[in-house]
């Protein structure tokens, strides 16, 4: 069990609404896919995530998405990440992405 | 701008997929409604939410959405509410509640 978190443990979160603009296969990791992700800054960023297997590149391209926006950069398999995204793993380790339910704009922040 | 978080930081959120059973008026509040959320959990819990005027009551009867299970207890005009439901609020103020993108089991865990 989790512990207790207060509200302002959660507002340390930058949650953010992104656009994958691009996913390619990791070169170098059977499941990883890399993902260039647009979230309404200056540059789209580069975001590793294990998505291969789960959901096929072309299905993400243009897809709106849940990202964790201030996750410190960290390399996966030589490739530096700079985010990550959200998604929800059942029982059965199904891994299911999240999205807004209607249409919102790409950068808007999750409260 | 908020500061980077490190995996351990977000990992300290317990985020699930939660199902709302019922929503109605908070007594004492404009902009508040009271949902009953089943988070597979021995009984639903009782969240409050600003969804009002931004969701119809009816609409999300049965609705799935994106819930913080392990936030503390807090009393929103009276009512205490046991978790946050999560939603994207755009530059224009709108609100839109965030779900799964394929159909997945209530209480599946966020990560």
């Amino acid at each position: 069990m989790t512990d207790k978190i207060s509200y302002s443990d959660f507002s340390k979160l930058d949650l953010r609404v992104g656009k994958i603009l691009s996913a390619e296969d990791h070169p170098d990791a059977d499941k990883l896919l890399v993902l260039k992700v647009d979230l309404n800054e200056k540059e789209p960023r580069t975001i590793v995530a294990g998505l291969k297997g789960h959901y096929e590149k072309p299905k993400l391209t243009n897809k709106k998405a849940i990202f964790v926006a201030n996750l410190a950069p960290i390399k996966l398999r030589g490739i530096e990440s700079n985010g990550m995204i959200l998604a929800a793993e059942s029982n059965n380790k199904k891994i299911t992405l999240l999205m807004p339910d209607q249409e919102t704009e790409t950068g808007s922040k999750i409260k």
